[in-house]
């Protein structure tokens, strides 16, 4: 697969050379890693020369943590801002898990998700790209919690549902559609991710026994 | 935390230097991944020659499928091989789940599970270390579903449950379990497990409504 993705030629078009040039750093470290992306294997994937790319991003931190905002981005383009017209709930929840599926499963990163790939390589490197990745998981995991927590309030979930324990299961399942789809390519990776946060919405509606 | 962790000091007595610089070549790659892990960057954490390296293994390629084996040989003496003298079903799936989440949040490898770090770098990247930890995971997921299995078998789990699915679930929890312990830093992430694996054998021994 070429490393240049879907989103990138269509974000590419109208947003100029910096995001282009971004949305290529961020699809090489999908795959490579964030630590892989250095200034020379970006311009070798650009066919740019290392002092260009040294130009736009001044060092190979700069460029990386760029890099991590961009991948915000797109993941907030594509995931977490069409769900915000509307009220927060149940009805967005099932948006958003939607929304995120089809991120994971629809290669929007050649490397995948960007996210479940920085996490799980950066996750006891302390630095400022490790707290750019939490602070991006946290950003994800805020959004799904607004929802579970409207959904109490108005009574579509059972009053006194643990909701950081939910929050816990419902970010497993979305993990384990990566995990599904990259590592054991099995074609209904989307299909149980979606199952089990239905599951979990039915048996939190539901009044317990 | 130095790169030498608990069970490279466990496993080191009495099994020779080989073991010892697998520990460390595993501890290594657990926090700086897989293709970090280089016969430099191992000479370096063992104050050893680069050639002393290159002696005991070859090439870095070997060096890295060799890594990837002990990983699994510390995981299956850790977490498979405890359950293997029970009769599968819901009481081993139990006995595996928790020594399973001791490995997880045990640190046993200093930069977080192997295998979740591994997975999530190499699942792009086809080739021989790819295969290895694929085969690994697929390892885990059959120890899980052969206990899932035997349930259903037994009459302990619903009849027609969707083993599949199940399994989906189960590895979903762990999986977070190192999501919530690495990257959130939630003292709580073993619980969150062991509650969501425990509300998933429920659901699924009661007679469904």
């Amino acid at each position: 697969m070429p490393i240049t993705g879907r989103v990138d030629q269509r974000r590419a078009r109208g947003e100029g050379t910096r995001a282009e040039i971004l949305h290529v750093a961020a699809n090489l470290a999908s795959r490579d890693g964030v630590e892989g992306l250095t200034l020379g294997a970006l311009a070798d994937a650009l066919q740019m020369s290392k002092s260009g790319v040294v130009r736009h991003f001044g060092s190979r931190e700069k460029l990386q943590l760029e890099t991590v905002r961009h991948a915000e981005d797109v993941f907030a383009s594509i995931v977490l801002s069409p769900a915000q017209g509307h009220r927060a709930g149940l009805d967005r929840l099932r948006r958003l898990v939607d929304a995120w599926l089809d991120y994971l499963v629809g290669d929007t990163f050649t490397g995948g998700c960007f996210f479940y790939a920085a996490a799980a390589e950066l996750d006891r490197r302390p630095g400022p790209l490790r707290d750019a990745i939490a602070a991006s998981v946290r950003a994800g995991l805020a959004s799904l919690r607004d929802d579970l927590t409207a959904a109490v309030a108005a009574g579509a979930l059972a009053p006194g549902t643990d909701v950081d324990h939910l929050l816990f299961e419902l970010h497993a399942y979305l993990q384990e559609v990566s995990t599904s789809h990259l590592l054991l390519e099995d074609p209904k990776a989307a299909e149980h991710g979606r199952a089990a946060v239905e599951g979990l919405i039915r048996r939190h509606s539901e009044p317990r026994g």
